[in-house]
């Protein structure tokens, strides 16, 4: 199968799960559910919940297995974006083309939408009538993995020290902090769901978890690359805005940072060698993040 | 024991509990921690946690099978305070006698200890080295009700009607939906899983949730009958900042709200009578709710 095919077919499976979780919603206020709805609906790659199906397929699993823990990804990505827009963050007007959430809710609204994702994340991992047939263990895992991943020492953790040395002078080290936590972490715990609700071995796990890092970090790095060198039609929100940022521009020049990305490729493409051709997808998606436009 | 000694002990236990769960965060940034512990260890009356405990010990549970749970809904209470206090919502600048969480370390980081507190809560019911005792399938359902409890249905959903309607005419109706998600889910939902950690019997369950449901409507109307009744300097917030919004004392007076509070109490009590001298500390809890001046 071709990339784009598997990338449109996977979107689509995830799309109407997400619309599943909303029609278990009927009691919240339609103001709320309007908002989520708002962000969680407006042409995302969906990268992380794919990332989850594709290892969960290349290991064979079914896709019931991982769609819960997918799609809860996708949540809390969203609710990150939301909060990060809003005016004591970054300020954001714009995201993937449309108005930022609080730009059409208003900042009250937009910081409840954003609690109520994270929240229902949590709801729809372990929700008996959306993984029904999730063993509790591999539930249990997989909230704690993803908690961690988007916690105070993944995600937020990465935030917090973006926001600190926002126009600061700042060191690779910080840089490296900010990579691995922000954008990495929340990839990383995609590819290990994928790889658990897949039942792969330890020993798998360890090669899935180096696949998922080597990623996440080229994944951050095509990031810096498009704000800096973008087209801001394509990418659908303001770019040339991370100037004051830790960037891997900033702190290697655009030559450097787009060998270390083309080099994390190949390692992200190695770890998963032992797959052989059930890896030809994973292999396919490690390329694109190597060379999205958008 | 009495009543007292029995708060003060298990405040004791459940802060000891919420200290070692910071001890577990290594990696996150200092000021990250410093924000999220400003709000979680802040002369809080811990009367979730401590419901938890107090219901998981009268069906003769132990502590540690209901701690992680306990403090997770106290993690979540308390991250719900910082956003509401946030100048988009309430603009608070005074919390259980201390600045707000964004006073001292601005908006951008309040947000973001916020999250990480909702966060590091289902990291915590599922940390292996946190609740390394607690069964998976105990551990899916109370994450299963906590995140009902705290999210679109529950708490956030209450959230977002108050501050829709501040203001506003508003309806008993309002009124009603607003108190039975705003407080007193997450308050139901700290007897349910006392319970859930006890291994009570879906019947006893039953007569908990009733438990738990008066009481936490009987502790929102108490909220009310502070806000207009209250001294500042007991309760250790800014009073009589409730006049825009739905309250029992708007719409029944004040009368009224004390009679229906001195009601639920009481269907409170009958609710667990089945418990015999077992239930002796969950009517003290009952009758403390239902006369507390802080």
């Amino acid at each position: 199968m071709d990339l784009q095919a598997f990338l449109s077919e996977k979107r689509a499976v995830v799309e109407d799960y997400l619309r599943a979780i909303f029609a278990t919603l009927s009691t919240s206020p339609d103001v709320l559910k309007d908002a989520m709805k708002h962000s969680l609906f407006s042409e995302g790659k969906r990268i992380r919940p794919i990332l989850s199906l594709a290892v969960c397929e290349a290991k064979k699993g079914r896709a019931a297995a991982v769609l819960p823990f997918a799609c809860a990804l996708e949540m809390i990505h969203t609710y990150s974006l939301i909060h990060d827009d809003l005016p004591s963050i970054d300020n954001d007007d714009l995201r993937r083309g449309k108005p930022t959430c609080h730009k059409v809710f208003g900042e009250a609204v937009a910081l409840l939408a954003g609690d109520a994702l994270l929240t229902e994340a949590f709801r729809v991992m372990t929700d008996p009538r959306l993984n029904g047939n999730a063993p509790p263990e591999v539930a249990k895992e997989a909230v704690y993995e993803i908690a961690s991943a988007a916690g105070a020492e993944g995600m937020i953790g990465g935030q917090v020290v973006d926001v600190l040395y926002d126009g600061k002078e700042g060191t690779r080290n910080i840089l490296d902090y900010i990579h691995r936590n922000k954008t990495a972490a929340l990839i990383k715990a995609a590819v290990r769901v994928g790889a658990l609700a897949g039942a792969a071995t330890e020993k798998e796990l360890e090669q899935f978890t180096r696949y998922g890092e080597s990623l996440g970090l080229a994944f951050q790095i095509g990031d810096d690359l498009l704000d800096a060198e973008g087209d801001e039609r394509l990418v659908g929100k303001k770019l040339r805005k991370d100037i004051t940022k830790q960037t891997y521009i900033k702190h290697y020049g655009a030559a450097q940072s787009r060998k270390k990305l083309d080099e994390l490729v190949r390692e992200a493409v190695q770890a998963i060698a032992f797959l052989g051709p059930d890896g030809d997808m994973l292999n396919k998606l490690a390329r694109f993040v190597g060379k999205r436009t958008f």
